[in-house]
């Protein structure tokens, strides 16, 4: 699961989406050039280091289908990348996790306690930004989703195999029913903050509470099919690029959907000798992707995450019409079709 | 420094203040165990460890200046001590502390993987409580005080020797022109929100924009004030025990006022030996205990901390009269009378 990589090629955008996707991109640089001295250089380089913006886009799409100020809207849109980016640097303490989107990580570069204190004024920048906007329903949206944030950084933990839980490690996550443990960790830790950017956007809009409702459950919907479809990857790789999957989830012993499926069905002590080891070789690697894709595990997370897409799409049906609505929906067909 | 600790023995508290005080220690306990599974543990015990809650005494007695609703006023002054216990959290973190109010640190007792999620659940909980009062001008007030909080942080890691910043190291921050360092380091860290507690207390007690800066001025004077006292009590001792001070500061390396002063005149290499040693005998650190006290340099802070104690006394003559601005009187009293 990597749910800070963006797997969404953007197809054409309404008129003047990509200016303020643009501006968004200036703004989060001058976050990092304003940070105290020794914040300034991990969080410039957190915050430019090639995120594809699909959280400040949903944004500024829900927000479009209606009349939103601009001035509110970039700074929204900035702060949800902040606390995106944030959430990042916290969560590769918590998993030590040494590189993202094929840079060192804050953690690895700066160590631990720049991480902790670029991702803590990361946190309160957003909430700064938000304060200027003054909408308490914005805040709402978004401190919620740093709650699940939060909570979703340790069952991360725990899924690969910490010891903050009596039934921690691969194999006790791999057992029993925990196709809802995997559910709850996604909903936290992407759905949350996809969900957030849509009702914060329709609120800037002035959308309807049932508008915003439809658009809270599309984004959900939408995060939930985006990151099975990027577990799906980490499997068999990316579309368009040759070559197998490189495995990640399986090397750090994250137990995703597709790896839950094929636990049930498919050659279990090859999957499971890959989550347990703590640095499994490539041959241990190659056997376990191999023993996933031997079973049905990845055709039935695309059924799963289709069904998600049908969901949202469910949700936009209520929406006011347009070019905005038509790339939402663009960006959910492209979701599923990915990974197809 | 140790700003977690409180220190003031508050007098008699105007009618009411207690039972407030009494909900909020309530309030704290149930957003312990509201946290999700793997932090509610945790959260309790950080939440529950014997805080003074001078932060919320503050806010609630800046606030019946005026006319709050109760509400609010329970969520505001429950959110600056979940605010502040999530900073200590991470602060333990970035300075591998082990102990603090004589407990472990959530650190300590847990690691740094639940520590980080702990902290950054609880800030956000911070703001969900905020956005639940809806008032934009909490959330600036909040949100301000934690970008210093976490700026701060790194400060302090820098100042204890940390390969953060070129000029890093105890040697280097005892050098020159260091008590602008420390008094930026002191606003950030104590001075950030006690301020933003009687700004919060100001704006839901309704007070005048020019009453609300007069507590800003207040709570940053004071909170200067009361880490300068503290400092001073981790030389001499606490007034009321035998004994020395226990110089936690000297050990850690970090440089407070006193210590900078004394560095200036006295035996200077006697006081850096017990700075710069990771981890100093008792001997060493006695000498260099009786190095600092051989100088002048409490007095000297006890006389900068007193003009702070001044400055805030001149910002209370604008608020109205009452038994709550006299109780932050006293408080302010006691701040440096404790030292003197």
């Amino acid at each position: 699961m990597e749910s800070g990589q963006g797997v969404v090629d953007a197809p054409a955008l309404p008129e003047g989406t990509f200016e303020v996707v643009e501006e968004v991109e200036g703004l989060l640089a001058g976050v990092g050039e304003r940070a105290p001295e020794l914040l300034a250089e991990p969080a410039t380089e957190a915050l430019t280091s090639g995120g594809k913006r699909l959280r400040p886009l949903l944004l500024i799409l829900s927000a479009r289908m209606g009349e939103p100020e601009e001035d509110a809207l970039l700074k929204a849109s900035t702060a949800i990348e902040v606390l995106h980016t944030a959430s990042l640097i916290h969560d590769d303490i918590v998993d030590r996790a040494e590189s993202r989107r094929g840079s060192p990580t804050t953690f690895a570069s700066y160590g631990r306690e720049i991480a902790v204190a670029t991702g803590d004024y990361l946190f309160a920048e957003t909430f700064t930004e938000l304060a200027e906007i003054g909408d308490p329903r914005l805040i709402r949206a978004f401190s919620e989703a740093s709650q699940g944030l939060a909570a979703g950084e340790l069952e991360q933990y725990r899924a690969s195999g910490g010891t903050g839980g009596a039934d921690s490690g691969a194999g006790g996550a791999a057992d029993g029913a925990n196709v809802e443990a995997y559910l709850d960790h996604i909903r936290m830790k992407t759905a949350g903050l996809f969900k957030a950017a849509c009702v914060a956007g329709g609120t800037l809009g002035g959308l309807s509470l049932r508008q915003i409702d439809a658009l809270a459950t599309f984004g959900q919907a939408l995060g939930i099919a985006f990151q099975m479809s990027d577990d799906i990857m980490d499997l068999v790789g990316k579309p368009g690029l040759m070559g197998k999957g490189i495995g990640t989830d399986l090397m750090e012993g994250t137990v995703t959907l597709p790896i839950i499926f094929a636990l049930r069905e498919g050659d279990t002590g090859t999957i499971r000798r890959a989550l347990a080891a703590p640095d499994p070789s490539p041959e241990i690697l190659e056997a376990a992707i191999k023993a996933v894709l031997a079973t049905d595990a990845v055709a039935k997370t695309e059924v799963w995450a289709r069904g998600e897409i049908n969901a949202a799409f469910e949700g936009l049906g209520l929406l006011p019409g347009g070019p905005e609505r038509e790339i939402l929906e663009a960006v959910a067909a492209e979701v599923v079709g990915r990974s197809a």
